[in-house]
């Protein structure tokens, strides 16, 4: 029987992204959010929640618009130095030795180092309690090229992604390949 | 300079989601999701994005709530099966080795062979094109003992989790431990 944790905010792997925006005087920010996923594929888009207290939330209301940057695991002390500091009181940009790079599609920057970035309009704002969740429509996906497989798409294992285990606050790399979905499941349908 | 890549549905890592729910009948039915996250602390929320035409949309919005099974490394094969067939054809229970278990707070089964599960009250429905997103307040976490640390937490290299890569459609498991989280930065913050 399983036993009861009680209400948390836990769920495994939960990501590391890098949400980047201008504030009115056009200083580009960057904080760290976990709580965030693809939430349509079409049009394809992607949440993310934060705190109205951030510097971001601001920002994303003004602009209209932020970017996702995607850190790689040489990025972790990074990703998570963004995520303790405020945009309000510090230069993030100024104070580490990353380089913002404005997006041609929207009104944010993004990570340069970082190797890609989801640039988002956007579309829809919901208010959930502590945490307000904003819905971007993905314009654009960029990449470094280092990262892409011989037939030009992303691959996870040159990526090499953070993940986040909340409650715990640690950060692990990923793993072990373990199959190709719409695949291995064949084995259990077949079974029934 | 980033090479564009269109607008494509990717963030790495996106998580594997088991959603439980019951039919008008009361038939229990489980599908796999990975369009989902935590999504607020206060209350404590996580939406998932799942088509109108899954049967679990229906499903959701009669019954007002539903669970997320986290399955681990050893249940990848039913995590694929789970989202390649539809419960409206098929009895997923009936034609797998799993067991629904009825929550004791929502109307909706879980999966008692996977680790943990979050036990979810539905609290916002928003429309954002091919995919709803359902916002579910976490009523509780339930999780087998086995996969708890000493201090009756959580441990995601016990949970060993799946994650997910969009567009590749390749799954795997959890890697090297980085860093603790609000800790780790601290060497990027003292250069500043």
């Amino acid at each position: 029987m399983k036993k009861s944790l009680g209400a948390k905010t836990i769920i495994y792997p939960t990501p590391v992204l890098i949400v980047g925006t201008y504030d009115a005087a056009g200083k580009p920010n960057v904080m760290t959010a976990a709580w965030g996923s693809i939430c349509c594929s079409s049009p394809p888009c992607v949440a993310v929640a934060l705190r109205k207290a951030t510097y971001t939330h601001g920002n994303i209301v003004l602009q209209g618009g932020f970017t996702i940057s995607i850190p790689s695991e040489q990025h972790v002390s990074y990703a998570d130095y963004l995520g303790m500091v405020s945009g309000k009181k510090t230069d993030k940009f100024a104070a580490t030795a990353l380089t913002p790079i404005k997006s041609n599609l929207v009104n944010a920057p993004y990570i340069k180092e970082f190797p890609f970035v989801l640039e988002c309009k956007l579309i829809q704002q919901i208010e959930l309690g502590l945490h307000t969740q904003f819905i971007g429509e993905i314009l654009d996906i960029k990449a470094d090229k280092g990262v892409l497989d011989q037939n030009g798409q992303l691959d996870i294992e040159k990526v090499k992604p953070i993940l986040y285990a909340p409650e715990a606050n640690r950060y692990f790399g990923i793993g072990t390949f373990l199959g190709n979905a719409f695949s291995i499941g064949q084995n259990v349908k077949k079974k029934s």
